[in-house]
């Protein structure tokens, strides 16, 4: 259950006059989710989702928002802010932050194929090129800084063979460098679960409270090690096949260079890095309401020790 | 036939370039409309609209598609502009100014009942009231200004009776102020043609290109003067259950007051005013082109006559 603040319906229908959608036909909690409060909201007009924001620094919200709104009006499907009477994508509802977003339809997948990494590709390529236009700036908020604070806080939690493997890693990500990669606004969280599909097409990515500005190439890595899981995936590698399709229809529009593909490898090992670090947190640190929703995060030390024993594929750019 | 500048499948997939809308699948031109060349469009990504203007002075479109792209993200089913990846609504293509937008579903009803008209009403109240916050400002650009520019024009072509009734509305209207009335963004030309329903819900208002800044009640006059036509509509008198439908719903969104009761029958005449003028300059001064969709002009000097005789209901504000 991932309801932390309840919103009557009564509450909604009166906040709901400060915006431009229609009457109120119908709210329904979303249980997924375990950083926010959600709602399916149902209006006279359309479809929306609701967001009360629990734990996002405030100062960050409009970056995410702007994000979205900007993606939105660049035609990539996205969740689109809707501004109220007053003209602003962030109000309050009962005591939090809150913001309405379009509802976008589709399923996720949990078994992609090719078809659907290189659909992944195509819409990353787009994404990132729109991005670029985006005037907002926020440092991935689970960047290197980040991994420094997240491994003192779990460090006590794990036994020998684990803290090796995290300090090794923390001390190789530290002397790497690669000024020279394109950056900009990276979705940084899309697992197949933020993605939504509808008749072999992407009709939805979903949940950029995850999203900052850093290396473009991290988003594919983030990608590459949840879609791209050979099948069964008990050793972890990368499926060739569906990294190359992700890789090469990404760079079917923006080319991927020379200094991305030796970035690759270590990119996989941050992009594992990043999420064995938060799972850990999360399990070791858990707030109120969200244990139910832990993630294993045994799941991304494997991915990490497999990505740092060998890097995978790339395609031939 | 409306397409005045053609615009081939190689043409568009090389301009697509320039968006984050996916590449081209499908281009069909669309034969309604006379002022501007339009095209339905469909990618990868979705169903868009291609616009290229043909007439409107180059200093208004941004009004125009900045309205659009306000109200869209107020959660209006309008056309949403696509910016292009240097983040502008607005391009050229094939020597002409132009801006993609999205399609919406849905289909006009020729023969709307109250329940439409309800609505209607409902629709128009939540664009004006998210229409309040737009920064853009254009004068209606078919306002009194014009109003006297076009009768200069057309009044050699009209027999005595028509050139009375004219020459007498224009001094009727000159005598008319309401600095008190309620102003903002109005559609103006919102007839039953440019709004989509889908499942009896208004899906879709399309051509925003007549919007201006004027008094809001200007633009349920002239909604009333074509959806609320009594039926038959032989003496042009408003349906008084259907007139009384679009009010009533747009006072329980923007409760509209004394002045603009007083107001009514006055701008009731003002908007088939300025229609029978735009249908008397295209009907004599056609443009080339468009004779085939000249409208006839005598259908809304019949309208003015009635509105002059008797203007019709109101609702009890």
């Amino acid at each position: 259950m991932s309801v932390f603040t309840p919103v009557s319906e009564a509450e909604l229908a009166q906040w709901l006059r400060n915006y431009s959608v229609g009457t109120l036909v119908g709210l329904e909690p979303i249980k997924a989710g375990i950083e926010n409060t959600n709602y399916f909201v149902t209006t006279a007009q359309g479809r929306y989702v609701l967001t009360l924001f629990e734990r996002l620094p405030a100062d960050e919200l409009p970056f995410y928002l702007g994000l979205m709104a900007h993606l939105a009006r660049h035609g990539i499907p996205c969740p689109a802010p809707i501004a109220d009477l007053s003209d602003r994508y962030l109000q309050h509802l009962n005591g939090k932050p809150a913001a309405l977003v379009t509802r976008l339809p589709g399923r996720s997948v949990e078994r992609p194929g090719e078809h659907d990494c290189e659909e992944l590709g195509l819409l990353l390529g787009r994404m990132h090129l729109a991005g670029r236009s985006y005037g907002g700036y926020l440092e991935n908020p689970r960047g290197a800084k980040w991994w420094r604070f997240a491994a003192r806080e779990v460090l006590r939690f794990l036994d020998a063979p684990a803290r090796r493997l995290l300090e090794a890693e923390l001390a190789f990500q530290a002397g790497q460098r690669f000024p020279d990669l394109p950056r900009g606004p990276v979705h940084a969280d899309l697992f197949r679960d933020n993605a939504l599909f509808s008749e072999g097409r992407i009709s939805g990515v979903i949940d950029f409270y995850f999203a900052g500005v850093d290396a473009l190439l991290y988003d594919l890595a983030v990608c590459a090690n949840d879609w791209c899981l050979a099948d069964p995936a008990a050793d972890r590698r990368l499926d060739e096949k569906r990294t190359r399709a992700l890789l090469a229809a990404y760079h079917s529009l923006r080319p991927l260079g020379e200094a991305e593909r030796q970035a690759w490898p270590a990119l996989l090992r941050a992009a594992a890095l990043r999420f064995w670090l938060s799972r850990l947190y999360d399990f070791h640190l858990p707030r109120p309401g969200m244990l139910v929703h832990a993630h294993d995060p045994g799941q991304f030390r494997d991915i990490l020790e497999r990505r740092v024993a060998a890097p995978g594929c790339w395609i031939d750019a």
